[in-house]
């Protein structure tokens, strides 16, 4: 009986997909990575997971897990080998006010469990762009970051339990809700971020966090990166660390956005080099009542600070968002970074993370040796400057394997130079592999290979991805 | 030639301490645990850690971590074994202001991390009564909480990077500054919280955060363990989150703590049972300004809240400190609790988690059981409330190992049915071991044992700690 066969057996073969109704999957929404995997599997439970991967186990099938396919490194190719898709694992099963809690099936769609928290008073703090699309599945096996991460941390710090089928079919119950729990080796952080080789996640307990009851949003100029760290640290010493967002976009992706979305204008009439898009929530409840004159004392908080440093000539220009409408206008420029970077043409994209501070060395840094490399080609970056994270992309003007492998090396050089990560927050998947090779501890690496090769024997979990061969 | 003259040969034998030298080291902080190591071997530096390894490696010799041994559960047992003090990796290598990151070695204790980041104007914010002699290596390896952790955090949400000498003694360099950084399996908090089972850290970048301006700091009594949590929400909403400790004392652990200390006069003049010690910091600088009548703004925020709920009965009594004085008083009563539970007699002492409105419930499906088994046994509670971490001590008439269990099991029964964790912030060590075998989900545990097998296949660092045999 072939793996097919043993599997309609056992979940029926309605949970199957095969042929051009399997070929959607073999995209992601790069365009980048295409793969024509054996069949998709659409299991409708964790025991129907279970199921699968015990006869994939036992037949040594590769099998790729994958739910929004939003990623942007290849981690759900699966050329020749069973897809299982936790899509139907959709179930939002319950809601914890008291608690802040949300228990959640992998499949569920970000935005939905942002909708459901919302009618709740509460929210879900992690967002970006792919929210209709990503699913949580995906975020935590990707340990996903995005644009509110320096409020809220990454997708790791609002986990607090894991359901996950491992390789050979048995189910780990990780399931907790506590803030607090030592026993024993921490396996839930270990699962977050392993892009599904070392089990599946089915579902979580994450934590939800107060809404805040109002937002103070801005786009910002200023005349250096310096200042725009002195910007970050005097809001956060006002607000009490209640920065929300605080996003660099410097002239380049400010000129791609408006090449790409000609409709839209430009945050300020007059056109600067360092761009920064700033939202501040009112934590206490007191900033979000209205004061004597109507206004919100958050909003105050924002313009006094932006008043004073636009007096002394570090802010050259501000704009506060004075309703729903403008705010979202400043939010979409930052959002459609995805659109900018896989703009089109050949392009290398990275995704590297720097000490705060080291933001301007970097650029500095870069710019000749790109130049060096392909003298026309153009750069344009977009960063959560509050992370120190930078999406770099150069569009360069040949699809010359040698010349990508020389600009994601002088990327690489630049971040190790100045104590950097060469994968912030997208993760390994495939595109990163030769990277991890070169650049990783070797003894981390080492220490990666036999804890995979312990807990998945077979090497059936999305194989040849995130950990490179010796 | 011996292991011994092995470890001479290599790091000279002024590193090595042996009988009398060695016999203090058999003794931890509780006194319960008490061991003959072989010897106590004291490195100077990673690399005589790492050359100490490879001998323990080749000749599968046991080892066993310790810093300052201020651990309650056993963990450093070294019967036969070597023990390996980090105590001389007690250099605070670098204290980066801008970065708010501190490089610190192992044997760093954690009060003079607190005192060095104070005169640069930053906290280190873990805290916890042993701060005196407990170590970073210790605190990392225990992934310890403390008293702070309901604002803060616990000891792995401190950390960014990691130095690990593991099992074959090669180092592994996970000393990252960053925030932000996906590449590849999360082995920082792997050997974070492994109590030294997977590998020796010997090096650490902690982060440290701005130092508050100011504080408020209060006894309350109120009528119900509800009115406890409401008093806790309304806080955090006034103060954005400025909640750094919420500790409940009843009345059990009151008495207790004035019969070992008959100096110390209670929080009031009146007897409550529901006693809560909170301390709220003023996160915004404007908190901490005086106004022009010469208070301070985060003292308002907690008179008035403790106002409101005096008026309307759901404050009982309430005392906040006028000086550092009267600070450090009301400090000093909750940090007592290592020495109230370890107060001698035969007790059973438990460290759990519950969810944060379950703690009631908890004491009440108690009770009953505890006096079922041992009608005289007297209970004491203290409790870190913010975070649902009870620490529950029975002090029991017979040493009577029977009941011992008796009683142990009672505690992980209501745990267990209340969807808490039978070990929050103490760890495992050998004390739980049976604990994690009956309550730890199967799955887990053979992901433990894999785990271990695969980074320590010669089983020897801290051997038979943690992880139950099968």
């Amino acid at each position: 009986m072939t793996v097919l066969d043993q599997i309609a057996d056992a979940i029926g073969t309605d949970r199957i997909l095969t042929g051009v109704d399997a070929a959607p999957y073999g995209k992601d929404w790069t365009g980048a990575y295409t793969s024509t995997p054996m069949a998709v599997l659409r299991p409708a439970n964790t025991a129907e997971v279970a199921a699968i991967l015990k006869i994939a186990h036992a037949t040594k099938t590769p099998i790729v897990p994958a739910s929004g396919r939003t990623g942007l490194t290849g981690a759900t190719l699966a050329e020749g080998a069973l897809m299982l898709s936790v899509e139907r694992l959709n179930e939002i099963t319950e809601i914890n006010v008291a608690g802040r809690t949300a228990t959640v099936g992998a499949g569920v769609i970000l935005s939905n469990l942002h909708d459901v928290a919302e009618e709740h008073g509460l929210i879900f703090p992690l967002t970006l762009g792919a929210r209709g699309s990503a699913m949580i599945g995906g975020l935590l096996s990707t340990n996903a970051g995005g644009s509110n991460v320096v409020r809220y941390g990454s997708t790791r710090g609002l986990c607090l339990g894991l359901e996950v089928v491992m390789a050979d079919g048995r189910i780990m119950n990780l399931m907790s809700a506590l803030h607090k729990d030592n026993s024993g080796l921490d396996l839930r952080n270990l699962i977050i971020g392993a892009e599904g080789t070392l089990g599946i996640i089915t579902a979580a307990v994450l934590k939800l966090k107060p809404k805040p009851q109002a937002y103070a949003t801005a786009m910002v100029a200023v005349p250096s990166l310096p200042d725009a760290l002195d910007l970050l640290h005097r809001l956060q010493d006002e607000t009490g660390g209640g920065v929300e967002a605080f996003e660099y976009m410097p002239r380049s992706y400010i000129d791609k956005h408006m090449q790409l979305f000609p409709d839209v204008t430009g945050p300020f009439e007059a056109i600067y080099d360092i761009n920064v898009m700033i939202e501040v929530a009112a934590t206490r409840a007191k900033d979000a009542r209205p004061q004597d004159d109507g206004s919100l004392p958050v909003v105050s908080a924002l313009e006094e600070t932006l008043g004073a440093m636009l007096e002394n000539g570090t802010v050259l220009d501000a704009v506060i968002a004075q309703n729903d409408n403008q705010r979202s206008e400043i939010w979409k420029r930052r959002e459609d970074a995805g659109e900018v970077a896989f703009f089109g043409g050949v392009f290398v994209n990275t995704d590297v993370a720097v000490p705060l501070d080291k933001v301007e060395a970097f650029e500095k840094a870069l710019t000749p040796r790109i130049k060096a490399i392909d003298p026309e080609a153009e750069e344009v970056i977009v960063a959560h400057l509050g992370d120190g994270n930078i999406h770099h992309t150069s569009y360069i003007t040949r699809n010359d394997p040698g010349v990508i492998d020389a600009m994601t090396e002088a990327v690489e050089d630049v971040v190790q130079e100045l104590g950097g990560s060469f994968s912030a927050e997208h993760g390994i998947g495939v595109s990163k592999l030769e990277t991890m090779k070169r650049r990783k501890d070797p003894v981390a690496l080492d220490a990666m290979r036999a804890i995979k090769a312990a807990l998945d024997p077979n090497n059936i979990l999305n194989p040849g991805k995130v950990i490179p061969t010796a």
